[in-house]
């Protein structure tokens, strides 16, 4: 069913000069099948978001952006795309690089411009083709201090061991990733032995995007459910123990304290419990300058069909159950040794 | 779907006399269809046990000790009870109530003895009523404890929200349950507000069977991916904070440290990490006294199709990608602040 050829890179997000349209990678599909789905107006952009066809800070930014650029196809008009830019900031409130692309798209609208579509969209080029660019900094930066870190290990020829929570990868970003852009950067340079990738219910990105996403560029993966992090941390696995934790972020306040898919918390405390350090890695764009700390994030709650469905089935009968569904948590800065990002090691305030 | 009438008590274990075999709930068709197998000898009982169609650490001993009458109503030579046991044995390697359950029938085994079959039937059926005396005992100790530790709390009328992981329950055991027995004699006292199941995966007996089974009691139960417990810990769930944390176990070592499904471990750093007590609720057969630390217990490998599928689905597509499935974790100690048992608080040598 996997229809893209291996040597094409991974883009989550395309846009089409010949059908003016964007080229989504339906990520619910994967990795059952490798699909692109035409977006061909804001609304649908705005929906494709908020049902997670398109999942991942950045790549949501980059989406967003190029929703702008279709609205302005259509209508032009201040009020038409006031109104389109509302639609689509509401779809996923925790993810601040949306926030930051529709911002960055705001500055451009006035009504002296007489080519807004034009504008936007090469805005929104630019904010995909900064976005790769950018991960393969984020990349840079993280393989460094990480080579630098074990570099006794590194020296007498040993390769590393490193766990990840959800997808932080090509797939969320305009390709490459930022946790897996860490990754794909230390495998450039052959130093990856195995990444552990945590399966991340309910929706399963790790099971679904980030072990599909590791094999299908042949680095080796193993995929744990997200109960066995612990355990794997004190007794490894097959002889292997884990070095490192990357993840990435969707969005980190002025005092380091980063927000990440549920699940991720709980990581960093079994790795702060074991000594093993722990990384986020994510653009400065992520970081929300108007929030000193991760109390004041807002977490969503999701759907509940997500906890007591899987694949579409139900694996609970009875009415009586209740259930919790935060879509996030946050990592407090005390549990994170250093946060990557293009600009550098993150300077908390 | 539910066919049981609600007014009986949950035995997932039944000695039929009528039909001269042993009835077990096959717990892996719950919560959608409630229905008893029929096991007509030492073979079928080792393959329930092996598949699961039985589970947990007492019900498995309950039901090996059936086992074992089944073979001797077949063949109560020495040799062929010595290989039946051998083959019932082997089924599980962590679950040490096994052991003691064929341990127990085995002492009965002599050539003097002319009715082998009833004699071990009388002892299997006696194993299993003294199991849920057991149960409620230990739902005793703990419930009096947890009681007496959060008094202030319970003075001013607040009831408690309690975590649990997997299935400790009436389906675990002969009826009535170990973490869920401290669960029930809680709620028999009008003292619980919400219990929070962690689904547990890969096998999901929290969202198949806990979750099921406290609904069908009327219990007031939230079901929570593996991955939230943190943020629960920390943050609650609509205003409620966790209270405690209850759990069963598979073997403990005389030092106190506790195996139980994969996952535990986890939930006792994060529950250490977040002040919130952790206790383990499991009769004393349970204590592995040959073992003087959790290091020692072997942790079982499971197929690894229990983590690439869910309900049968798999979610993964690749076949580069590897797998781990340790079935079980080791608490030390130090993360349990009580053992619960049907003789009182375990003293850790």
């Amino acid at each position: 069913m996997l229809t893209q050829e291996k040597t094409k890179e991974l883009r989550p997000v395309i846009w089409s000069d010949e059908e003016q349209c964007v080229q989504l990678i339906d990520q619910r599909l994967l990795p059952y099948e490798l699909k692109y789905v035409a977006i061909k107006n804001h609304q649908e952009m705005a929906e494709a978001i908020k049902d997670m066809t398109v999942r991942g800070a950045p790549a949501i930014g980059i989406a967003a952006a190029f929703g702008m650029a279709l609205a302005a196809k259509e209508n032009s008009s201040e009020e038409f795309l006031a109104e389109a830019d509302r639609l689509l900031r509401n779809t996923r409130p925790t993810a601040v690089n949306l926030m930051w692309a529709l911002d960055e798209i705001k500055k451009l609208i006035s009504s002296s411009n007489k080519n807004l579509y034009e504008t936007i969209l090469k805005e929104a080029e630019h904010i995909l083709e900064d976005d790769i660019n950018r991960c393969k900094a984020i990349g840079k930066v993280g393989a460094d201090y990480i080579k630098e870190k074990f570099k006794d290990k590194i020296v007498e020829g040993q390769q590393l061991n490193i766990m990840t929570h959800c997808n932080a990868g090509a797939l969320a970003t305009g390709g490459y990733g930022t946790a897996l852009g860490v990754i794909r950067a230390l495998h450039e340079e052959g130093l990856i032995k195995m990444v552990f990738a945590n399966e991340t219910r309910p929706r399963q990105q790790g099971a679904r995007l980030t072990a599909w996403e590791l094999a299908y560029e042949d680095i080796p993966v193993t995929l744990c459910t997200d109960n066995m992090t612990a355990h794997l941390m004190k007794n490894g696995n097959k002889g292997e123990h884990i070095d490192c934790v990357v993840v990435g972020s969707d969005r980190i306040t002025t005092n380091g304290d980063a927000a990440n898919k549920i699940g991720t918390y709980q990581v960093a405390i079994s790795a702060s419990y074991h000594n093993i350090p722990f990384f986020v890695a994510a653009p400065m764009s992520t970081v929300d300058m108007s929030l000193s700390s991760g109390d004041q994030i807002p977490i969503e709650e999701r759907d509940h069909q997500e906890v007591s469905h899987i694949n579409g089935q139900t694996c609970t009968t009875s009415k009586e159950i209740n259930y919790a569904n935060p879509g996030f948590d946050v990592t407090p800065n005390a549990l994170i040794e250093q946060v990557f990002t293009e600009q550098g090691l993150f300077a908390a305030q």
